[in-house]
C-alpha cells in the first residue's frame, strides 16, 4: 500500500469532496455531502444571460433560456452517481490523479427535462450518431486547453433517461453541482453527467476530445486505445459501525447484536444480493435486501445482523447483480486507476 | 516540503471538505462549499426527541425542544469561520492530522437565538466561570473515548455574540453542519463552534477535556502546557486567476489587465488593508478594500488590478488589521500545526 500521496494530489483531495460513509444512512444524500469532482474551477454563471445551445446535425437549432427549459414537462429521478476514479488511492502501482478511497458516491433527486424529447423538437437528422455535451468549466489537461466535454452515442440518449437537471433534492442546483443546468445520465459513471452545460451538438462521428480519447478508458498500457468507461460497476458499501478513532478511523463497537447496514448499486443490472463477511472475506453470509424504494437508478438498502463478540475483525461487503456481476477481493489495476470496485474492508475492535 | 501524506491522513482529507478557492467569489459561501471538519462521525439526530439541556451552576435548569428555541427572538449573523488547522499541510516538520492546505474556511449566514439571554433565563449563579458545550458526536482520540466538548469563559459568552444556530443561509442546518442546533462563536476558530449541541453546562472551573487540554493549543514542545487557541489569525486569500491545469493547479492567465480579487478576515481586530505581490513577496502594492458589506464577523472583499505581461509569476496577498496583526511569509511551526496563516502563493503563467 502506498503511503506517499503528493501535495499535488492533496490539492485535489482538498477541493473535491467525498461523501463520509456514515452518510450512507440517508436514502437521499443531503446537499453538501454528495461527492463532487471538478476537473477545473467551479464557474460562476449568470442565469440571465446563460443559454443552452442545441446544434449540429439538427433541423431546427435551439437556443434555450433556463425558463424555457423549466416550463417543459419535469421529471424527477433518484440517481446514485459515482466517480469513475473511486477507489483509485488503493490501486497498486500507484496512479497519480484525484486520490479517492471509497467515498466518491452519492444519491440525489435530480429534477429537470428529459433530453430525448428536446432532441426530437430540434429535429435530429438521420445521419447523427453521437451527442456531444460541452460544459462551461475550462482548464488545461494533458497539455491541451479545453472546455470539459464528453459525448454519448445517440442511441444511449434516446433509449435512456438522460436528464437536463436544474434542481437537486428540491432546490436549484448549487454552483458546484452545475448551476444553472447539468446533464444527468443514470447508471453511468459521473464523468458522463456534464455540469454547467452550455451546448449539445449532434455529430456523425465519435467525439475525439481529451476526456474521451485519453481519460476515462480502461487500459493496461499507456499506448493502447483501451475500452471507454461507461456504466457503473457493481458495488456495496456499509456504514462503518460503532464509533471511530479520530486519526485511524478504526471502529470501536460494543459487544452484542450489531446491525450492519449499507447500500448497493450497479449501473450494469439490478442488484440481486449483498453478502457480508466478518472475517476479512474468508466466509460470507447473506444480507437482507430492503424493498427497492428509490427506483432502478438509485442504491438499494441492505442490513445484516452480526453477533459481535469481543475481538478484532475485518468486516467486508460485496454486491452482485442480476447479470452476475460482483466485486473482486483485490483492487484491479489499469492505467487511469478507474473502476476499482474491490470490496470495502472495515477494521473493527469489539470491546470486551 | 513534505511529499508524503499517509493514507490515514488521506482518509481525513477525503471526509473533511475544503472550500475550493474560486468560491471566494461569493459573499456567502453556498451550502456544500463551506469547509467542514468532523472529528468523529456525523450523527443522525431525531429532532423530535432532541433536547438542549442547560444545567450546572444555574438557578433554573432548562430542557428545550427545537421549537422552544425557534420561538425565541432570532438573530442572523454573517460569520467567517476557519479551521484552526488550516495550513497544516505546509508546516515543517510535518504534523500528522487533517492535512489542510488553504481551503478550511467559509462564510455563512447563521440564524438562531443568542446564547446570553438564554443563560440569563436559566439564572447563572455568581460562582459560574465557564460554559461547557457538549456535542452528540462521539469517538476516540488520544486513547480517550469522548463526546466532542469545548468550553468558553463565561465572560466571552456574555460579551460576545455567541449564537445557537438552527439555520444556515436560510435553510435548516444540514446534518453535517450540526443539525438540529449548533453553537457559532463569531471570530473564534471553528473548534469552538460545537456542532450537534446537546448540553450547555455552567461550571466554576476550566474544563479539562481532551479538546481543551491536549488539542487546540499552541505548543513548541509536546510536554509544555502551551497557550489555548482562540480568535482567528489575520489572513487574506485570493481567487486564483485565469484557468487551472488539472493536476498541478498552476494557473494560466491571458496577458493584459487582470483583476485579482479575494477576501480578508481577522478574529483579532477589523481588517485595515491588504497588500498584493506579483513577485513572490519581494515587492508589495496596496489592494483596494471594498465597503464592509457583511458586518464585523465576516470577510472583507478586496481587489487589485495587475497588468499581466507574459512570463512566470508567484502571486501573494497579505492582510493586516487595526491591531497591527499581519501574516508571515513562511509557515510558523507548532506541535499541532495550528494557525498557519502564512501568505498564500499562487503560481501563474501569463501566456504570450
Amino acid at each position: 500500500m502506498t503511503d506517499g500521496i503528493s501535495l499535488e494530489e492533496l490539492q485535489l483531495a482538498a477541493r473535491n469532496h467525498g461523501m463520509p460513509l456514515e452518510a450512507l444512512r440517508w436514502d437521499i444524500t443531503p446537499v453538501g455531502l454528495h461527492y463532487l469532482l471538478t476537473h477545473y474551477d467551479i464557474p460562476s454563471v449568470d442565469p440571465r444571460t446563460w443559454r443552452l445551445e442545441v446544434d449540429g446535425l439538427v433541423g431546427r437549432p435551439l437556443s434555450l433560456s433556463l425558463d424555457q427549459i423549466r416550463v417543459r414537462p419535469a421529471v424527477e429521478l433518484a440517481v446514485t452517481m459515482e466517480c469513475a476514479g473511486n477507489g483509485r488511492a488503493r490501486v497498486e502501482p500507484h496512479v497519480v490523479s484525484q486520490p479517492w478511497l471509497l467515498e466518491a458516491v452519492g444519491t440525489a433527486r435530480w429534477r429537470g427535462a428529459l433530453l430525448a424529447p428536446l432532441l426530437e423538437e430540434a429535429g435530429v437528422r438521420g445521419d447523427a450518431l453521437e451527442v456531444l455535451f460541452i460544459g462551461l468549466d475550462r482548464g488545461v489537461e494533458g497539455g491541451e486547453e479545453q472546455d470539459y466535454a464528453r459525448s454519448l452515442p445517440l442511441s444511449d440518449v434516446l433509449e435512456g433517461e438522460a436528464l437536463l437537471a436544474y434542481e437537486v433534492n428540491g432546490v436549484p442546483l448549487p454552483p458546484q453541482h452545475g448551476f444553472p443546468l447539468r446533464l444527468v445520465v443514470p447508471g453511468w459513471y459521473g464523468m458522463t453527467s456534464v455540469k454547467w452545460l452550455a451546448r449539445v451538438t449532434l455529430t456523425d462521428e465519435p467525439f475525439d476530445g481529451y476526456q474521451m480519447r485519453h481519460s476515462y478508458r480502461l487500459r493496461q498500457e499507456e499506448d493502447e486505445a483501451g475500452v471507454p468507461l461507461s456504466r457503473i460497476q457493481t458495488r456495496a458499501l456499509m456504514v462503518p459501525p460503532g464509533i471511530p478513532e479520530f486519526l485511524t478511523r478504526l471502529r470501536i463497537v460494543p459487544a452484542g447484536e450489531c446491525v450492519l447496514e449499507g447500500r448497493a448499486w450497479s449501473g450494469q443490472a439490478e442488484i440481486s444480493g449483498v453478502e457480508v463477511s466478518t472475517d476479512g472475506g474468508e466466509t460470507w453470509g447473506e444480507a437482507a435486501l430492503e424493498p427497492d424504494a428509490l427506483g432502478r437508478w438509485a442504491w438499494r438498502s441492505w442490513r445484516f445482523v452480526w453477533e459481535a463478540a469481543p475481538g478484532e475483525y475485518e468486516l467486508c461487503c460485496r454486491a452482485r447483480d442480476v447479470a452476475d456481476n460482483t466485486q473482486p477481493l483485490e483492487p484491479p489495476w489499469n492505467v487511469g486507476g478507474y473502476a476499482n470496485n474491490a470490496v470495502q474492508r472495515v477494521a473493527v475492535t469489539v470491546a470486551a
